[in-house]
């Protein structure tokens, strides 16, 4: 069963969860000085609109009509029920998931992307420079920069863009100019936070363009609250008051922020976050200030970290692969306030393919780690004979993510 | 802007277009006898309710619950107005478009996939053969199998198999099972034509397996009739009356057929079939009888065709690359209801690159022939200064062809 809404019922505004933590976001740190940072040291390479939504401390924030206008092209998403998997399962849970994949980009991260391609181009900025791991951001900023008419330089993580052409084609299908990184070290398989040092050197060095982060700060986070938004209207049109849990995957934070911050102030819903074992930044981090990217070109963000010199295995769920995470989720799981959880690639797959054959659509490989919590979420239920309400964001499609599931199907996915 | 459609405005019947034809269908021919065939001929390769269907006169056919069921995974699809396309082009005329990429294999196809493998299920049938071209008929079945527990066995064009791994990976992944064909001439790139030739040897030769085809059939534009049936209704929700003119690429006809043919009792409303230059079947074929594979194993049926042994050169849209058509359709054309025209490769990926830099999202290039014949028409109405309502069907995404794309962005592409 699916519940959509009407294109007019879209959120106009963005829900900041600021004045709803327990414990404020520690300020970002100038990497030379280790001072707090102002506006003016980010000017360089964001505009001032997102410099001024990443420290807002507005309830609400409006989202600007030509914004609105593109993302209805998807928007609002459907919520499903997934039924088939719940009978799969034997469970009394009630699984619900927000279908983030029927974007053009295929994943939540056009819900960002447009945002700042729009504030860059109103501010004069001619062209945009970002990193992707799987390739989801940069398909997202491509997308966005073409219906702005921006130029878009995306650094891609050299695992992927070795692992999946596909990704790198449908970004130039859209205008968008990739190349591997580490650009000056063909050998290195890289990391996101390489990637950032990139495509902050390459927009920092020109006038004409900025940067443009699709995850971990603030404003990016701020963006992808439609999602939680849309989902508790539509849970009410499901029969449903609130959920008893809300689900994401978590590389950065963004779709698990998306999804997840609209009910941070709905006390009795519990918040999981879930990230790859490989990489388990929330799990097995340390909290402490530190650099976004690996060469520290970036401010210090107060957050759980591996280390910014950290270099996770060439997993398939490239979009998880960062050794931080957004200061925001930080917060959320150091207060208690949400959970952590970790899973091996080869439960993760397993996950997804059960999805895929009873659900029907073929998940990402980083949407697939918010499945395997839900379906042990949902076995657990079924244990205690508990009617639980699952709530969970189905980030991206894996339709680009094939040759993975090949490498599953054919035994030769790394289980670890 | 996008009209969506809650889950239970689903259409609860199948349009027939049966008694509103001017001229009947011509029955198919036995191939051995050159007689009518009789339903005792077709219950080896069909189930009695889909040989029903076949023939028959009813204005309306009820769809079962179990199959609505699974069609609301993703229906009613969106309707959505193209109004960066409109503005690209400076065109008066309303560009509307049915998205039918939005269903987990892709395309339009699950919504026959679905009824046929739901019927053979109730008749007992363990297992279904097939054949697909570009693999978006292949990975509709597949997908409809795993749902209804059957086995799937998909004999794929070789060109295809080729071209598109990612293609045999998703079927791989909803437990299909796939062979190039012709599975005994490996330096074929093969044919639609012979693939079908495999599948129904296959199915004829066991008692456990029936023979399932994605297009041309009665019964296949008949479950396709649900696109055309939520479109009328999202138009009026539009604000439009009837479009003037409906749109729809053609290999067999069944994403044309699903758009079109509810609007055939609609004298007022042009119908417009699009075809590959390179197998020009409606534009350059002749109505004949023939049989719908190479080897001569199927029943005749009234058609277009360019002879049952044509192999069409290995254009990117493999899903186009048939020699004959739906028997309707052909009777359409023929009689003056519905209209044809052919273009070469090249220009149809220049309008593929055109719509996904303007609305977002990268068609298949099946899809993209339409593209460029709306294109055409809405610059035609500039010309014209007329306010024309365009009506296509957005028949499948492109993001398993991107191989296509990458040959058309460095020049790669043969042009014809």
């Amino acid at each position: 069963m699916r519940w959509t809404l009407p294109s007019q019922s879209l959120p106009s505004a963005w829900f900041n969860v600021m004045p709803h933590l327990s414990e404020p976001v520690a300020p970002p740190l100038h990497p030379g000085t280790r001072e707090p940072i102002g506006p003016s040291d980010l000017t360089p390479l964001f505009p001032m609109a997102l410099i001024g939504q990443e420290v807002s401390a507005e309830p609400w924030i409006d989202i600007p009509g030509e914004v609105l206008d593109v993302l209805r092209l998807w928007r609002p998403t459907p919520l499903i029920r997934a039924e088939r998997l719940e009978r799969a399962l034997k469970t009394p849970a009630r699984i619900y998931y927000k279908d983030e994949s029927v974007s053009p980009a295929g994943s939540h991260k056009p819900n960002t992307a447009v945002p700042q391609a729009y504030y860059n181009k109103q501010e004069g900025v001619a062209r945009l420079t970002t990193e992707t791991g799987a390739g989801q951001w940069g398909s997202a900023l491509s997308f966005a920069a073409s219906l702005f008419d921006l130029e878009c330089k995306v650094y891609m993580v050299r695992a992927s863009y070795e692992q999946k052409p596909y990704r790198r084609i449908m970004m130039e299908v859209w205008g968008g100019s990739v190349v591997p990184s580490p650009v000056d070290e063909p050998d290195n398989p890289g990391s996101l936070g390489s990637a950032i040092s990139d495509a902050v050197r390459d927009a920092a060095g020109r006038e004409d363009s900025h940067y443009s982060l699709g995850s971990v700060l603030n404003h990016v986070l701020l963006h992808q609250t439609v999602i939680g938004l849309e989902a508790k209207e539509q849970l009410i049109a499901a029969g449903e008051e609130l959920p008893d849990i809300v689900i994401g995957s978590c590389g950065g934070g963004s779709n698990l922020g998306g999804i997840a911050l609209p009910f941070v102030p709905d006390a009795g819903v519990e918040l999981l976050a879930v990230e790859p074992s490989s990489c388990p930044t929330l799990t097995e981090g340390r909290f402490d200030y530190d650099f976004g990217d690996v060469a520290g070109l970036t401010p210090l963000l107060s957050m759980y970290t591996l280390g910014h010199e950290f270099i996770p295995p060439p997993i398939h769920a490239g979009g998880l692969r960062y050794h931080g995470d957004s200061p925001i989720i930080s917060s959320l799981v150091k207060t208690g306030r949400m959970q952590a959880t970790a899973y091996p690639q080869g439960k993760v797959f397993d996950a997804a393919i059960q999805f895929a054959r009873t659900e029907g659509t073929i998940p990402a490989p980083e949407t697939s780690h918010a499945i395997r919590a839900v379906i042990d979420e949902a076995l657990a239920a079924k244990e205690r004979g508990e009617e639980r309400v699952i709530l969970f964001n189905y980030s991206g499609h894996g339709l680009l993510d094939l040759g993975a599931y090949n490498d599953y199907l054919t035994g030769q996915l790394d289980q670890v």
